[in-house]
């Protein structure tokens, strides 16, 4: 299960250097930032949504959406999934309201 | 690196019988669905701001902070990264536009 | 100025019984509320982006389609924008902080 | 009804050269862009939340948040409510799908 988002993130850097033609990760990165950013927000309310009607397969396809636009905005800032997962394990050794109050410093 | 988010995941399902004052996982359960959707929204929005202002450190920070509260979101529904992950891996075997026009259908 | 809401309103309900081919507006009444919901929030980010942009006229053109997408929203609950004035105006009376307590409480 | 958004207008105005602890507007503007931004969102995100839940009461009280919100923020950018209602008279004369088409150009 582990290495999803690693394999992602190489099929996206991979579709960086591709026509838009090809796919639709190649066409969102060529459009640029504006458009990835208005798909990631798009993407929250849609998990919202699905969120308000309890519907848990959909939810976990919307929360999917976010994520993988999500991994397309760090490839267009030459980021990798792995950065997130780096400062989630960082967190992962604070806790709880300690973590929180390090979240408002 | 892999498995941070189950890692994540199962302290995020031992908090949901934590007393509120002991973690702000376990505090925003207790508060319910609408305060995590809000709290999922808002990241979602600072995910954009971190964007737009061109600051990778940020940005992987806020990132860090959508994907999880998204986890608490589906901690709240039962559900858990792994569903998630799994849903993305599905999609790893489409293709481009051929996604694209699934995800249309 | 001020009878600007009003009018749209007026046209926006005339176009609730429209063909949803002869509007962008009766069409997305036709697709519903999660379609109209989908345009509020992703409205909302653009004027987060044209701000962060700091670009005024864009600003002014993304507010002005988040209040348009509020109103088609409202239409679809049966509410008009004379609604959120009227709410806007007792506010009005209250002050300040004395107006943030009431809206905590 | 009309000259709620103006009388609004022209205390937001006043309570930018007001100290922050008068009031929450001047506190918002004393903190900046960013945490206007991020008030933005999170209204569009209770908007959906309160349509969701099909409350007719707390959807105009959410909406009208996220318009007053709107406001601060656009008198943070030297701009006004007029500005938003002369851009929407403006599209006014224009219709529906002409319309549509006019804002994707």
């Amino acid at each position: 299960m582990s290495d999803v988002l690693s394999a992602i993130q190489d099929t996206l850097e991979a579709r960086r250097s591709a026509s838009p033609d090809e796919s639709y990760t190649a066409q969102l990165l060529h459009k640029g930032q504006d458009k990835i950013l208005k798909k990631v927000i798009e993407e929250a309310g849609e998990v919202l949504m699905a969120s308000k009607d309890g519907d848990q397969a959909h939810l976990v396809y919307e929360v999917a959406d976010l994520w993988f636009h999500s991994m397309i905005l760090l490839t267009h800032h030459n980021l990798r999934a792995e950065d997130v997962l780096q400062e989630l394990a960082r967190r992962q050794g604070l806790s709880g309201l300690a973590e929180k109050k390090a979240r408002q410093e």
